[in-house]
């Protein structure tokens, strides 16, 4: 475990949990589909989820140029969230009961990407986040482009939680005649399934053919 | 659909896939096993991951007596999001890529359960969630109700928003040698495996091994 990089980055439950080195942090973010993205509102908090993609120190996201959350966000602090779900931990006693999980909370100042040539490489970031899609696919048009908002938020105060393993019960607890063990969580792909207008000429690119079957966890 | 419970609540981008019935919002948050939960901070927005449980028209959210986002909730907005996410959706162009998902968004005012029996009541509501646990457990003692934290959040405003099917592509990409289609995701729980320190004389409760193979959302 190396320093949280800010007072506001440290984790304050469960700090034996917590880890801030880049590569865990890196690894956690790259395998998640979906983040959720927090902004302050007039109205209170507002927690939506987002595809999104890293580039080093930076994350990005994109939407529409109406989108609120990403309005809200441009200039202001924002805090992403991306969490694995691993495993159900079933205690002896209810107050002992936790997940397995693997997640990453990040806080940062959040700006716009403006120029035509950084949105476009930023999109092609978010869009091949999971699988490598940008490549198989008609160009996007600068029109397509403009009609984008991409905003991005530096990784600098980022840090990792994880659980993993048996739950921990209380020693008193442990003659009795509870079970107690982790029921296991997985998330998997499955086939492409072709949109009803395409064509059997249009082949499925073996990128995502390959996916079928597999966590989008890259260690798997 | 029926109408938004109030303005902050009325979805912005997308529109015609919100939802406001009561029954799909209860559906899709019965289905899920994680929430994120967004509060405000002197330090800007903050997003972790909890478990939680519902009854009829609260959600309710537990943790240790010193947890730093349930106390900054109390008696302020808060912000509870769950999303299923179901498929990527690969476009013929990256464009019009998007996600099959389920998700709900909540916001309300956060207020902290105090008698002892409501907490032990909300505590229940929160284990069960997934899967029936509270009854095969050593139950729960006073202490463990004391040092727990419950509180719970009024279900009147929430929106539900979801996607399904196949992308749509614009008219002049449809000739294209481009595939098109969905790649599902799918969240199944795997067999439960007993803790090293769990005796084989105590057995698996049937509703765990039930669940092997399945996915949480009740309709599979």
């Amino acid at each position: 475990m190396t320093r949280p990089p800010s007072p506001r980055t440290t984790v304050r439950r469960g700090a034996d949990r917590a880890v801030y080195d880049r590569p865990v942090i890196f690894e956690i973010l790259d395998a998640a589909m979906i983040a959720h993205v927090g902004v302050d509102t007039p109205d209170g908090p507002l927690v939506l989820p987002m595809a999104y993609g890293r580039d080093d120190e930076y994350l990005y996201l994109h939407g529409a140029l109406a989108n609120h959350l990403l309005g809200r966000g441009i200039n202001h602090d924002i805090c992403v969230t991306v969490t694995h779900l691993d495993g159900l931990v079933m205690a002896r006693t209810p107050f002992h009961n936790s997940v397995n999980y693997r997640s990453v909370v990040v806080r940062g100042r959040a700006s716009k990407v403006t120029d035509p040539a950084d949105k476009a490489a930023a999109l092609k970031i978010i869009t091949d986040h999971i699988v490598e899609n940008w490549d198989h696919t008609r160009p996007a048009s600068d029109a397509d482009i403009r009609a984008t908002i991409v905003i991005r938020v530096p990784l600098t105060e980022a840090s990792a939680k994880m659980r993993s393993g048996d739950p921990v019960d209380d020693p008193g607890d442990m003659a009795g005649p509870w079970w107690a063990g982790v029921i296991p969580v997985e998330t998997r792909f499955g086939e492409p399934r072709p949109a009803l207008d395409c064509t059997g000429e249009n082949r499925v690119p073996d990128a995502y053919g390959a996916l079928s079957g597999r966590s989008p966890d890259r260690r798997d």
